[in-house]
């Protein structure tokens, strides 16, 4: 286990990260919906960042980092490559902030996408992702302009962002006279669970952390097991388009594989009956990766019984297609 | 306009249910989706009763009158006649205090109400709407029984219950220093409009409220227009399922005349709308009674420009059939 002081990101960060924030993110409630309870045998916390600004909690991180950014800085925007919640978190960031957005998505990503990330005033920038490299495309654009290159992960300001959302759920359980036992995050390259891990490590030293990605790209699940990072398999496919990352971040390995107790990975069948239990039971649109770390919970992951346990509902940006698809599965 | 005074329930008995439900109800969040008070061009408050036990705010009013019951008549049980809301609400509230529940319910109801109401423990008796009376047969029950019948609205401990959504409105509203402007309110029979009514009259006497109905069962607004009750059309068709009581409450009607600004009124494509806004945007299940007021603040029925205004989103109990109808529309 390396030595979390040793890293260049640290829980006041996160701490700094809320007081930047408080003025314009929203505060999601912290939901304890009584069915979930009585049906996991566990008091269960639900975070629904899905009532974020843009949907997800992709919004904290990337108005933290643009708000680091120096103000003799900020004249050549921002740019970013991405296709889903991280394009339209930074792009209202970057609004809210009098910024210049610009992101980079393939041209063949669904219309949708495009024309919600334009909706906060961002140009949208498309590349054929089978000829051409976004990286390359993002950091030219950054050269010719100035702008600054705003990763979606793998970055102190970015993840610190993301682990408000943790800070505030320990603050709301404290307020009902709770303390977690256990928090479930939806994983794809790890900004949220290793900004969550940091506060809760801080706040909340007794509770055990687990990440929710997808069968076969559970690579933050098996790497904290291998104790190195390793890769899945780029020919595996899941229903959670949000948690397609198929390495973990350098930075946010290097916390979760101190702070983490473990990964945990969830099917397609599993993750649309959550879907489909948020819906009927429990009133909220989830989308698939959103819905990652409340499949582990209700699909018996973990041994919860008598617990106190919060899962983070991360994003409900999904497809009406999507949905009903949710809404069929029995 | 009659003295309030001289009626039955006062802001106190509004209190007191506050008290009563406390340890057993949902204390909703107030939601400020920015994307709503954006679009509106006025600051919007959404209150999420979806996420109250059994979806809907029927468990506050049910639960409070439940309560009323002094001990020694709780054996016979209680009864009610309601194939929606009430009778989820109400088989939640018996439940929690041990009371042994009974609902009449037409046979042709959706399967799903039925399941859903003895998921809570009730009883469910059907009768045939088109042969029988269930006033009658709920009487019957509860005079062989010694049951106490459960008015789904007209009635002031009922009433009284579903006024504390109100009350936790204004409070939350306060916290985030806010005083509401307007108030917009689902309305059928007008239970949660009138204690809601008695509650901001008292604690916040400078917000206007109205009721939101459907287009054709719009009763409560003519009624308070013509100062007196009057019935909506028994043929009329609405999608709002469970807003079709066609004729104000005595109690109900007495209260609001006395303390609403006025009636609103919407028409079906109206709250679809509503309905897919709050999936697409606001990520939450509303069913088409519940829509009722966001509806009324989306198609513009009221100019809320600069004003700071609240809606009440009454219910999420919807079947996936017309929720896919709603994600249709454009």
């Amino acid at each position: 286990m390396m030595n979390v002081s040793a890293l260049p990101v640290s829980s006041s960060d996160i701490d700094a990260a809320a007081r930047v924030l408080a003025p314009f993110a929203v505060r999601t409630p912290l939901l304890s919906p009584p069915v979930l309870s009585e049906r996991v045998g566990a008091r269960v916390f639900l975070k629904p960042e899905v009532l974020q600004r843009t949907g997800s909690f992709k919004f904290r991180g990337a108005f933290n980092k643009l708000s680091s950014i120096p103000m003799d800085a900020r004249g050549g925007g921002v740019v970013a490559y991405s296709s889903g919640n991280h394009a339209q978190g930074l792009a209202a960031a970057a609004q809210l902030l009098g910024i210049s957005a610009t992101v980079v998505m393939p041209a063949d990503a669904p219309s949708m996408k495009a024309v919600n990330t334009r909706s906060y005033g961002a140009e949208v920038v498309f590349y054929d992702r089978y000829r051409e490299d976004r990286v390359a495309i993002a950091e030219r654009i950054a050269a010719q302009r100035g702008a600054t290159v705003i990763p979606s992960f793998d970055d102190p300001q970015v993840l610190s962002g993301q682990g408000t959302a943790a800070l505030e759920m320990i603050a709301q359980a404290a307020d009902m006279g709770a303390r977690l036992d256990v928090v479930v995050i939806p994983c794809s390259g790890g900004g949220l669970a290793s900004g969550c891990a940091l506060a809760l490590s801080a706040e909340s030293p007794g509770t055990a952390t687990y990440t929710a990605e997808p069968v076969g790209i559970d690579d933050m699940r098996r790497s904290l097991a291998a104790g190195e990072r390793v890769t899945s398999d780029p020919g595996t496919r899941s229903i959670c388009d949000s948690l397609t990352t198929r390495t973990p971040g350098e930075l946010t390995f290097a916390i979760n594989r101190s702070l983490l107790a473990g990964g945990l990975a969830v099917n397609d069948d599993e993750v649309l009956r959550a879907m489909a239990a948020a819906f009927t039971d429990y009133k909220l649109v989830v989308e698939p990766g959103g819905a990652a770390a409340l499949a582990a919970v209700l699909a018996g992951k973990l041994d919860l019984q008598g617990k106190t346990v919060a899962v983070i509902a991360s994003g409900g940006n999904v497809e009406g297609e999507t949905f009903i698809r949710a809404l069929g599965i029995h």
